[in-house]
């Protein structure tokens, strides 16, 4: 493709949809960007951007001048501009400020006023609001002759004398109404209302919940300050859950476009903190030198009481992570579903328990080993259930996302509890004697 | 709450939204559900139902008749109809459908004959279609007179005769445009059309990365036969995230709310498989049980190189899980990926090895131990991005759902590696002797 035929490559492009040509953007090796970028120069429009991969736009946009990237955030919706713009460094980011129009300036500057991850951030300014004293007709004609109404929208806001949303009416419905009907009359007065301070995560359960095409945004004092959409939220939701199951197994926001050096320094940070606890586990393990000397079964066979602990630990975590998550695992019903897991721990361990333990007597002609290696599966099952609930909940309750540190400490009580539980009840047998 | 006073209940319940309700049934226990229903007879309308987790809902509906279900059925759009009947028992569905009446029934029917999770069970049936030929005038007048007409829809599909989508039209253009233009000229000829068939998964990514708020449904002539909306995508892909996370633990399905022993069942299936490979990995583990009763000090730190190996592992494969469910991840770019998969398990390894030999080498007061698992870390880093790339990608390849399975994989690898690796180096450099 890259022979230097830079009409044909831009022949091939031209038709695709601007998602299409993120897409090629991230496909190609980092090399091959910049020179893709050259050919296709006019053609990178701020959708293409919007829709790229926030490393491989992070790339591109260091290559462009402050005003280039002014030029492609005035095109887009707020929204999207900001995406664009918060990733910046804090001076590339006033010099593109500097160069937008003023107007941009303005609604783009409020935007970053609020947290990062926030309604604000995500919300368009350009909501249609009319007033609650209309009738239907009047709306048609406002929505007809109104210059600097936005094109898409699918709902408009009807909002008391202080600017405040009393009611939501579906375009459709408008259009299905006689013209002297008044819109509070036809409006849906239960409305969701989403606080501009409102995290993303939470705005998008709200979406999820509600079936929500899109839903006003309001400030502290309840005045309506723009909307969020159904197809923002989409993107959030995506993002939301991929970030959970990455975190859970420990690679942070990874993605295969990250540079490789953040990528090393998150990863390795994390299995440093991993090597910690391996470290205490294995601890647990010197306590017991002696005994294992004397039987050499022992070390062959505990790795397995350790690592089935672990396992049965990460299913029940990721069921009550998910479900925090969710919202679905509230103070309510946390017992209820503390309780659960402990009987699905004792049925399963007293299953994997029975199945070792026989083959272990058979196998090293021990029923002594044999009942070691089931009453310890059976422990540590019972740890990996208790601590897959307690620590994601007390993690939630400590305002630590349970995502990101749960499997750390499941995994060392699962390790620390499996050792412990079979060399502890080997030596009290007097298997090492 | 349920001290008998069935009228505050009701009072109570009564102003709340349907997802709420929903909620409400989710979070007391399962022995307080039926009398709550029964207290709240009335008040669970089908969107109630629709709302509610899966296995709350079948609980509920077996205590209700097939003519109850039905008149709930009969209320509710296609879509919402045919996920509460979808997952009854085949005889429970056949009364049911006796009971709808014939439109509805034809309609569920037509929805059910399409495989589970594809686009044509999402579909609304109801998409609102116009002629090419016609003048925005006519398109109004057509919207405000049509009795049939659903009241909730967002853009208007153009067909040509043969009932094929030609273009679509947002009802804010529609609003916007004089009466007299050609809905032609207005319309959006570049389109995402979904087939029929489509799996909900692949439907959730067009959605996202076109930012659609809805679509339309060809079937295999290409013609209109419904219409996927943004409020069921957003279900959906929340569904398929948590499901990757769970099944990357192997819990499955799993959800707070299911039956207890189906949750046994599944999650005692997948410990089993695991302890074939922790067998296999203990076997390894036998092999050298003569150079680690000659150095009990071996026993003590080979859990932490096969478990530091399970670490990174599950980091790749987490990256390469998620980067596939989201198509990032190709057969294009798959060379590339490894290679940097490979790169930081290299740097990773050599940080963590360096580390680790060190520490050991002051602790035993051995060298040479600190080389063995210095060297062991860094072949078993290796190991652990090789796999946890390679697997996800093959089983992607052969058509396994990579989420489900890689993991048990991935994990075999590295213990099977970690143990081999440094108990084989181990008495390779004479330390058993």
């Amino acid at each position: 493709l890259h022979g230097g035929d830079i009409d044909g490559v831009r022949s091939l492009v031209e038709p695709m949809h601007a998602a299409d040509i993120a897409d090629l953007f991230e496909l190609v090796g980092r090399d091959d960007r910049p020179p893709l970028a050259a050919a296709l120069a006019g053609l990178i429009d701020g959708d293409v951007l919007a829709e790229m991969n926030d490393w491989v736009r992070d790339e591109l946009i260091d290559e462009l001048s402050a005003t280039q990237v002014a030029e492609i955030a005035g095109e887009l919706e707020t929204d999207d501009a900001v995406a664009i713009i918060e990733d910046m460094e804090e001076a590339d980011q006033r010099a593109v400020l500097r160069a937008l129009d003023p107007d941009d300036r303005a609604a783009i500057e409020e935007a970053l006023s609020y947290p990062e991850e926030s309604a604000g951030r995500l919300m368009r300014r350009d909501a249609v609001a009319v007033p609650e004293h209309w009738t239907i007709g009047q709306v048609i004609d406002f929505l007809r002759a109104g210059e600097e109404i936005t094109t898409d929208f699918w709902e408009v806001f009807v909002v008391d004398p202080a600017h405040r949303p009393v009611g939501t009416c579906l375009l459709s419905w408008i259009l299905r109404t006689p013209r002297r009907i008044a819109i509070a009359d036809v409006m849906k007065r239960e409305q969701t209302l989403i606080p501009v301070d409102m995290d993303q995560e939470e705005v998008a359960l709200r979406f999820q919940k509600y079936a929500l095409i899109s839903a006003a945004v309001v400030d502290q004092a309840g005045r309506l300050v723009g909307m969020i959409t159904a197809d923002d939220v989409v993107h959030i939701i995506q993002e939301e859950a991929s970030e959970d199951i990455l975190r859970l197994s420990g690679a942070g926001e990874d993605d295969i476009n990250e540079p490789l050096p953040q990528t090393v320094r998150r990863r390795l940070t994390w299995l440093i903190v991993n090597l910690g606890t391996a470290v205490i586990a294995a601890a647990v393990v010197g306590l017991f030198q002696g005994t294992i000397s004397h039987l050499v079964a022992l070390a062959v066979l505990m790795p397995i009481v350790s690592g089935m602990g672990g396992n049965a630990g990460t299913q029940t975590m990721a069921v009550a992570v998910r479900a925090l998550a969710l919202n679905q695992l509230t103070s309510s019903n946390s017992i209820r579903v503390f309780v659960r897991e402990f009987r699905i721990a004792l049925v399963n361990g007293a299953c994997l328990g029975l199945l070792l333990g026989i083959a272990v007597s058979l196998i090293f002609r021990s029923t002594d080993l044999g009942i070691v290696i089931a009453l310890a599966m059976v422990i540590n099952n019972l740890v990996a259930g208790i601590f897959g609930v307690l620590v994601p909940v007390t993690l939630e309750k400590l305002r630590v996302d349970p995502a990101v540190s749960s499997a750390v400490f499941v995994t060392m009580a699962t390790d620390v509890m499996g050792f412990f539980s079979f060399l502890g009840l080997a030596t009290l047998w007097g298997l090492g004697g």
